[in-house]
């Protein structure tokens, strides 16, 4: 048998398509869903929903609720819903001045979320990932003792990383070429764990999408000591050729303007970082000509401001539209819509967790092999 | 029966499908392929192979090619290939100072190309349009003479165009709110022909896009009076949530810098627009400044450059280079690469073609419903 490490063996592709099948269309259905329903929906036979079913159940992926008093004629069915002590993800999180780390359940609930406000540069990568690794343990603890089994984490870095969760560069740490995996699973209790590592505002572009009703086009831009934005094009998760998509901060505005750590002149961070915000209003005018260039190369209706830009969003607002109206080529013929995130500075934290979520949702076999592997 | 202007009676959809499936097949087969390939390929049996065959080539879509002389043992299969004296596209293209219009059949060789010299501007939209209709005639009586069958029009516009062909703004040429179809239809020999029309910069890159043997992610920049730009992501043409993306003439490069026709300050055609490029030093800084803009916010590693840049790389390009090297914050860990355009100043008409030589191929089944109930 393999260990919980290697690849999980694969039950037959039908059953593993339709398993997901049975549990997304669990998860879309805003209530409780009887198993005959299920069958309805996605075509597939009673007989197989139920066999499906079965496995989910027992797996602690689906819950079967137990029916409502009867209200009147006809046998009340059994609803399925999302187990909230199955599956959990752990979203972690790295920043200049702060650690964090949360565990959400199958039903996207946060269950349980630490911070840890310090200065992460002093002792470098290592120090910080050992400080983060301690606090994914702390996490992950709780999570079990709530019998929630934590399936994988994911981490949040504001740097340029590679597919295979290398950190190439993440400026405003003083990081270069650091294997985040390989340092957090120096932490005994995250040994065995599956680790991704993603950039910070891509994972919080994630959770805007999920929070977002209205545009699947849109660009969350995160002001942190860094500016980074996640870009999202009908509704999926834009990273780039090499995954280093959305380096806002680095646009240039003024091109002779303030040298940035990165070695050029005038780029963006260097008016609207949280480090130059006190100046309100150049900060707003700077990032009103960003954005204008963006709405101009990529036709987005929708900006999200995160990170310290939120709670700002009243003051910067105006003089961010003041740009727009100037020098974005459509906004005579349609506007640009402001707002600010609707998660907050959580918003990477909880995309991490969300991307371990919704990989158990996508591939509930792989996940059932695992823990039946691991004996889970 | 409809005419040919409404919608297409369909086939079963089982049967368009496997039509498209059948044609894509041999168009996509370097050499020509006979049925029994085209079962193995396709999965489908032989016999529905040659049904479906017998069809595309009735419609003068397929041609079947004459055995090569016995080499050896065994019988020589007939290769089948694209027709090249079937439907065919007609590309047309609207500029400051030129109208053209070119005629691709569906091998996508070029059989006509139609190229007047004029400032377009004076006589505004209805007279511009008015000779670009006479020059589209001419075009389609040349392909019918060839007896190809003109299936429909694209015209390449240099501005902002609606998902139903009506051109909100192309500065450059003065226009706003053109319903550029009606015009063009006013030409009695477009009367009955289908046209779409989409922005210049999109067409050209989506011919490049054929072109192109690397990256599936590149952004393509015209210069022309004004600059625009195709935005290439995974294979894909990005339009934008309205279809204007890549509007970077309008990019800020200069904050407090030159007037701009679009009433902004410091706009990139001010310094790198074709009656700017004097000052070449100045284009050159001007537009790595802006693609820098587009690396740090994309992560694209390709720039196509088209229009007058093509012919001026060698100049422009280590201007550009030094900016980027400067500016893009990934110059240091990853190459962005420059190259001219493979098409030249063709490049949009001849994506116009390509979009109805693509649309033919693309539902075929559409195609010879239309052709039967016109009597073509």
């Amino acid at each position: 048998m393999p260990g919980p490490l290697t690849a999980p063996v694969r039950q037959s592709g039908v059953r593993a398509h339709n398993l997901a099948l049975v549990l997304q269309t669990v998860a879309k259905s805003p209530n409780p869903i009887s198993r005959a329903s299920v069958a309805g929906t996605t075509g597939l036979t009673r007989a197989t929903v139920s066999a499906l079913v079965d496995d989910l159940v027992a797996g602690s992926l689906l819950t079967e609720l137990a029916p409502p008093p009867r209200t009147g004629a006809g046998r009340p069915a059994v609803g399925l819903a999302l187990a909230p002590y199955g599956p959990a993800g752990l979203g972690l999180e790295i920043n200049v001045d702060y650690l964090a780390a949360c565990v959400m359940d199958l039903t996207g609930a946060v269950r349980h979320r630490l911070v840890e406000h310090a200065d992460q540069r002093p002792g470098g990568a290592a120090a910080a990932l050992a400080g983060l690794g301690a606090l994914a343990a702390r996490a992950r603890a709780l999570a079990e003792h709530d019998e929630l089994t934590v399936a994988g984490a994911a981490l949040a870095v504001p740097g340029l990383v590679t597919a295979d969760g290398l950190v190439r560069v993440a400026p405003n740490l003083g990081w270069q070429e650091v294997d985040a995996p390989a340092l957090l699973r120096a932490t005994p209790a995250l040994a065995d764990l599956p680790i991704t590592v993603d950039n910070e505002a891509n994972l919080a572009a994630l959770s805007e999408l999920r929070a977002e009703g209205g545009s699947p086009s849109f660009v969350f831009v995160s002001g942190e000591i860094g500016i980074g934005a996640g870009i999202v094009l009908d509704g999926t998760l834009y990273r780039g050729v090499r995954g280093w998509s959305g380096e806002i901060g680095h646009i240039t505005v003024y091109p002779d303007g303030r040298a940035c750590r990165c070695g050029a002149r005038g780029c963006l961070e260097q008016y609207a970082g949280q480090e130059a915000i006190g100046d309100l209003a150049g900060a707003g005018a700077a990032l009103g000509i960003a954005l204008s260039g963006v709405v101009n190369l990529l036709d987005v209706d929708t900006i999200v401001l995160g990170g310290v830009y939120a709670p700002l969003l009243p003051a910067l607002g105006p003089l961010i539209h003041a740009e727009l109206a100037q020098r974005a080529i459509t906004a005579g013929l349609a506007p640009t819509r402001l707002r600010a995130a609707a998660l907050g500075a959580d918003a990477a934290m909880r995309g991490a967790a969300d991307l371990v979520v919704r990989s158990v949702q996508d591939d509930p076999a792989a996940y059932l092999s695992l823990s039946r592997a691991s004996g889970l």
